[in-house]
């Protein structure tokens, strides 16, 4: 437990955040760095996280964690490609499929995105699970084979490796197990860390607030988005954010083949609703983030890189390109692994008034879409699928909420769950808009 | 990093004392128990012992955390003693050997003390070292052993077993690497979970405050002292509390061979001073507390022990039942070691107007009278010996302290510093009284 005689600073230093200080750059980088080679022990870490949470940390402060965090791995290098490069992030939700939509859309429009994503855990999703819910698609790309992809078609979504911002996973493992996950600064080191490290010129973040999100309230959730922006703008990368509504599932699918599904369905003008629109917003924010599209414009480039079939093409493409079958593209559901059991539920004649968003993702996690531990194995095929949001009008028979299970008694057990999960009534309720705030960027014009 | 399932609940109990909740009983005693288990890992150890230092703890709290140590370990039998039994603690600083003087005085009285000692570090001295600079003196006695003497002789002082209160151990090595130290309860929690465990009905506190304490402040060594007679008192044992001056050090002697030379001068009656003066206010407050003095008469009931040399017969007694050398009492200078450099340092005339009590501490650790890590050796025989205190006018010629160090170049090194440490200028100053608080106690009468 006794740190090496170069380290002895250590418990004076975090004595200096126990007592409110602001650490310099220099201090904060030594304690990072310190940490990855042994010397700063996990017991001084966590103290000095717990230390951190409770007493805050200055906008310095994030910026110089986030630098640490970058510098303790590889950066990806993206410096070959012709640009304008792009990242987008979401901090997670339910049913939070937008970049298998919006990475389309922004290749299409000549951009391009090397895009690192991970796996999900709890009642969130992740984007590399769902890919491989398609047949064939192979999500390990080695660096020079991403570039040349990307060089090639605009975009590729790979498995971030261990090589990039190691700090990051082992500070996030320690946070989760000494309760010390919530602070907002070191929150943004972790989602700008990385996105520093995948090298993009252009980041665009979506920030998640309500039920089913990690930031519970909106204020919460705007903060975050500032503190990255910040971060962002003081590490030379153009960044926006926008701060959008998690109070329900965004898209109608939860699951992994599911929300592939429904992905595709909105690529090819299929399936209207909250996860199209906010992709097309998404969309245009990227493309005026990058200079692609004047404010008043961009949605009508999303409309046309759409509506035209440009962006369905662009993520055949990707399919192709990373071992999976294109089939996919053109009939989702013959494709993509089914659940053997499938139970519609109809719960009879109301107004949907209120949502259990969190518990939705959970009630599909039981079903095995999604992971209690990172070592648990999921099935691509099970799932749940959400037919209306809240202020929708249900008649009597009309499916409210589809089951995708392993076996008839899972989804019995599901359907009946969900009638604590989705509350049917009267009267005139109206969910929350979908986007609720927009940081370091001008108000698009409509979108459709 | 993962503990195991029937653990998972621990992020969620430091989670609560993060967001300023109190914890009950019930929680902090699995806590501890979890920590001693394994199963409660360091770093979430460390976490919750900084959200703690930061929220704070309520008194059920620190009383909770006190039985949680407390019941980690054993506890000293005392209940076949015919009592009354009574404990005396001090928070530590420099020059404090009232233990040497305190305990033979009740002693004498016919209080019984079972005295569990520790070691020094850093700046402050520890009861066994000084003991063990008496030659033969064995501070490792079995319980058996130590109850026996204590019936025969009315005092033993000896080293605490692994076995006594472990917890504190474990959490004091974790506290002093991980910045989480300053906090009241933690401390209270320490210091009464070892006078539990040491089994006395009456507990005695000596809480120093001042540049050579670790209180540093009046207010936090009051605040201690109260949250320590509370916990005592919820648990059952008469506990009271004197807040001390250690804004300069209390015995002239500072070390350990010299420290014993003083404490025996001061039981023979040959050195009066701040040492004397504490000892009498000390051993007047334990006659009363335990009911053996009105406050009115114990001041006299001191001077008798002291004057009549019953108090020196029962030192006598314990470094025989010890087995150190005897002649000690009689002629401690020619039977202690000696060091083989003594360098009076005289300044020059003036009036002693400020004196650093931590440093000249760590000065004599410098010269090897105490140590800098635990597993440090130390040198019974040198030290310092300060024959000064604020206010005192000095004449030209005059030693005002006296150097003992094993090499010339050593003491000539000391009597350098010793410059900075004590100033002597002009003016009419006075040092800070001795006695600032009593907590649990009445006043009582004037001591000599």
């Amino acid at each position: 437990m006794n740190p090496p005689a170069a380290r002895l600073e250590t418990p004076v230093l975090i004595g200096r955040k126990r007592d409110g200080e602001e650490l310099a750059p220099a201090d904060l980088h030594a304690l990072v760095e310190g940490y990855m080679a042994g010397e700063v022990a996990e017991e001084q870490m966590s103290a000095f996280l717990m230390a951190g949470v409770i007493r805050g940390f200055t906008d310095a402060e994030a910026v110089a964690l986030t630098e640490a965090l970058h510098a303790s791995g590889d950066t990806v290098d993206l410096s070959s490609l012709r640009g304008p490069t792009v990242d987008k992030h979401s901090t997670g939700g339910v049913g939070d499929t937008t970049t298998l939509v919006v990475a389309p859309v922004l290749a299409a429009a000549g951009l391009q995105l090397a895009k690192l994503s991970g796996r999900g855990l709890g009642h969130t999703g992740g984007t590399l699970d769902k890919l491989e819910a398609i047949p064939g698609f192979r999500v390990a790309l080695e660096p020079d084979e991403m570039r040349e992809q990307v060089e090639r078609i605009g975009l590729a979504v790979a498995a971030a490796t261990a090589e990039l911002v190691p700090a990051d996973k082992r500070l996030y493992a320690l946070r989760d197990v000494t309760g010390t996950v919530p602070s907002r600064a070191l929150i943004a080191a972790s989602v700008m860390s990385k996105k520093l490290a995948g090298g993009a010129e252009h980041v665009l973040l979506d920030v998640k607030t309500g039920d089913g999100a990690f930031m519970a309230t909106r204020e919460d959730a705007v903060g975050l988005a500032e503190l990255c922006v910040r971060i962002g703008e003081a590490k030379d990368r153009r960044t926006a954010a926008l701060v959008t509504d998690m109070s329900q599932p965004l898209s109608d699918g939860i699951g992994n083949a599911v929300e592939v599904a429904v992905a595709i369905e909105v690529l090819r003008g299929e399936r209207p609703g909250r996860l199209e629109t906010l992709c097309r917003e998404l969309a245009a924010a990227a493309l005026v983030l990058t200079g692609r599209a004047a404010p008043a414009d961009a949605p009508a480039m999303v409309d046309e890189l759409l509506d035209s079939g440009r962006a369905l093409e662009r993520f055949r493409d990707l399919v192709v390109a990373q071992g999976g079958d294109p089939g996919v593209v053109d009939a989702p559901r013959e494709v993509l692994p089914a659940a053997p059991e499938i139970i519609d539920w109809r719960p009879g004649s109301g107004t949907v008034t209120a949502v259990r968003c969190r518990e939705l993702g959970e009630l599909a996690a039981t079903l095995g879409a999604g992971r209690r531990r990172k070592e648990d194995d999921i099935d691509p095929a099970v799932g749940l699928e959400l037919l209306v949001r809240i202020g929708d009008e249900v008649a009597d028979g009309q499916p409210v909420a589809r089951v995708h299970a392993r076996t008839r008694a899972d989804g019995e057990r599901a359907v009946e769950r969900l009638a604590a999960l989705v509350t049917l009534g009267e009267g005139d309720v109206a969910g929350a808009p979908l986007v609720l705030e927009r940081v370091g960027l001008p108000a698009t014009g409509e979108v459709r």
